[in-house]
């Protein structure tokens, strides 16, 4: 039985505990919570978790990072330090998207590494086999995929991104659209070019009820990819944006119908003014589902500051409802991420939740928060520290150079008088 | 006469007319909201500047970097590289916070140098002084701050942020109210210990006429200081803000009877859910004159990353209103930032303004925006790099890794076959 399921059945399973004690609320509210699907435990029943990751309402928005070999770029002993550093980093979940090399191998290193979930676009790992095996993506058969999502799921994986939410419809609005930039999904891609190729509608769509029999038996939790996100702020919340919504929206319905639990991935670039808009049209058209974000970039222009363009997008988007944060790295639109970039882009990604925890009014937000003031007022440095984001950089820091005694007026502090007359 | 005085007169001056050309709108436009002040120009009559910088209504959000020495780091050739950075970085303005060692001489280099509006707090220099010369801040006189003012202002300081809405109402409200962090200004604290050790109401409050004469006859914008800004998330919003806001309101209609330009100061830290109503209240408060934020930063939690802070909370401030930003470094809260630092610090401001120019409708941003997707889609890299924030960054990573043929697929493009298709 999945999550989902014994949730349904009034089960509080060890994992809603962690879920509750962590969150610091009831562990009947998190089971009603993913009862109803808004809230999803990604937790495959062969995998161990040293640490469990509640998404979706009411629960601190979460920070998944991205892992992975390429064919440029094949090597397992940087990837496996690219997850310790993102762990150092905080980061609650990770996606293997390995492309290169031995990708099975790559995987369960990722899972006996990482701790803490995990998941996969097995699309690409077919669609690497289609190339070697078959000559090219488009000779991939059904059955390649669905041989990957089964061994995949076997072996573990908390959860998938799947495409499924990309049939023919979807294409011809998008062609009706009109886009500067159609497709920047990876696997929407592979997919598109598979569907016009073959002239044969995709069959994660199609066969879609086979996806969810394998995704119950291992209780992986499905994350609807999102095929046709926008690639550029101009192309935000078009209609072929809102048509693969709609798809995805019954797609919900029905992994939640077959006890699957399900979340919903989103765009994407997203100027500021359409963040409460796409937040709100997915959980009304996905019936309150937890939504993964893919960003949000707020700007186009940021390449070498995708990290940032990133958080500030995310930081509203998690005000408006996102629940799940994929980290961006400084190396988005540029290149291949190094250790640090993956660093950085998990504390980017992770202040972002934190101002969105704020807005949301997350008590345990706001107490970190008030705690840390309350610190800077006593000058009591190392609990400030002890506090932060990143306590690591400032233990550096104020190894470095201490702050002065008061952080206003330096040695001459008029801050004594004025604080004495405003303690009354 | 100043900017304001010759709009109301019916003039447009040169400076209108560049700031007109800047943003591809009508001089008469930019001449009436100078006229209304909901649009400042700041230059000094004493002064030549290579690049206008106009702020407020319907203009892309403006940049602010801060330089300045210190008694701990008295280094004005370093503080020459730190403007030479910002200016790469695309600065539209500085301002000079020096209080160590030689302030004329770092002032009069800064504002050779910038060749963009540069600014200062006099109150910093006046109370450097009054320690120098009289043994302590709480010596200073009301004569020592008004010369102090004069002369900066007759050797062509373009802005001043002055601390002149701070009076004993605002104090008591302050008292009353109880915060985590008091007073986070400097100029707020030094005034703050002045006024209680001498039970003096203060000088730039209760003459600020005379404050008024001396803007106006050289044309420099006054920008109201923030004295009690909110030193944490949690002090957001309270009664003392408000109180000090409903002041700087009431100096906004007088130095504008005065002819006086003005802008006001603004937070500070900011959840998220504070941003709108704060950026409302201050235009409702202060007669829509443009905001100058210091951040706002969006989390308290970030020391090593407040730039990214900053970004998200003066990206979504920018929406609401917000019109200029004064960068935040990642050295806030741990130390002086270096020359790297600034140039980070203003990229990360430059990029939210974007945001927020994109979500406010500006047509330049979007412009810019869309031209460099429709690059992205030819494989113009050179052009997509020559329209990006950082070019600089990009000719970098662009000769160290050249983007694949697709950027989706790399060598098996799928996207061809798909591109042909949506192309009808």
């Amino acid at each position: 039985m999945t999550q989902l399921l014994k949730a349904r059945a009034g089960e509080i399973t060890p994992e809603m505990l962690a879920v509750a004690g962590a969150e610091n609320i009831a562990p009947e509210v998190v089971r009603d919570r993913v009862a109803r699907g808004t809230v999803v435990i990604p937790k495959n029943k062969n995998r161990r978790l040293e640490k469990v990751c509640g998404i979706g309402e009411g629960l601190r928005v979460k920070v998944n990072a991205l892992i992975g070999t390429s064919s440029d770029r094949d090597d397992p002993a940087l990837e496996e330090r690219k997850i310790r550093a993102a762990l150092r980093a905080g980061a609650d979940a990770f996606m293997d998207l390995s492309t290169g090399g031995d990708i099975d191998g790559m995987r369960r290193l990722t899972l006996a590494t990482a701790g803490v979930p995990v998941g996969s676009v097995p699309l690409y790992q077919a669609a690497v086999m289609a190339i070697e095996q078959r000559g090219s993506v488009v000779a991939m058969t059904a059955e390649d995929i669905f041989s990957v999502i089964e061994k995949q799921a076997a072996e573990g994986m908390d959860f998938m991104a799947i495409h499924s939410a990309l049939n023919f419809d979807v294409l011809k609005r998008l062609q009706e659209t009109g886009r500067i930039n159609d497709i920047v999904s990876r696997g929407g891609a592979f997919m598109t070019g598979w569907m016009l190729h073959n002239q044969q509608e995709n069959p994660l769509y199609e066969q879609f009820d086979r996806l969810l029999e394998i995704l119950r038996e291992y209780d992986v939790t499905l994350s609807v990819g999102d095929a046709i996100r926008p690639g550029c702020t101009a192309d935000s919340l078009d209609a072929a944006q809102l048509q693969g919504l709609m798809v995805a929206g019954q797609l919900v319905a029905r992994a939640r119908a077959a006890g699957v639990q399900v979340m919903v991935e989103g765009p994407g670039h997203v100027p500021l003014h359409h963040v409460p808009a796409t937040m709100l049209l997915q959980k009304r058209l996905c019936q309150q589902a937890p939504y993964y974000i893919l960003g949000t970039l707020s700007t186009d222009i940021a390449p070498g500051y995708d990290h940032i363009s990133a958080a500030i997008g995310a930081a509203l988007a998690g005000q408006s409802g996102a629940d799940f944060l994929c980290y961006v790295t400084p190396a988005e639109h540029l290149g291949l991420p190094t250790e640090d970039d993956v660093y950085t882009g998990v504390m980017a990604a992770r202040l972002a939740a934190h101002a969105a925890d704020l807005a949301r009014g997350n008590r345990l937000a706001w107490q970190q928060s008030r705690e840390m003031g309350q610190a800077a007022r006593r000058g009591d440095w190392q609990r400030w520290a002890d506090l932060a984001l990143d306590p690591h950089r400032l233990a550096a820091a104020l190894e470095q150079q201490r702050p002065e005694p008061c952080p206003v007026c330096g040695e001459n502090c008029l801050c004594t008088t004025a604080a004495a007359f405003l303690a009354g």
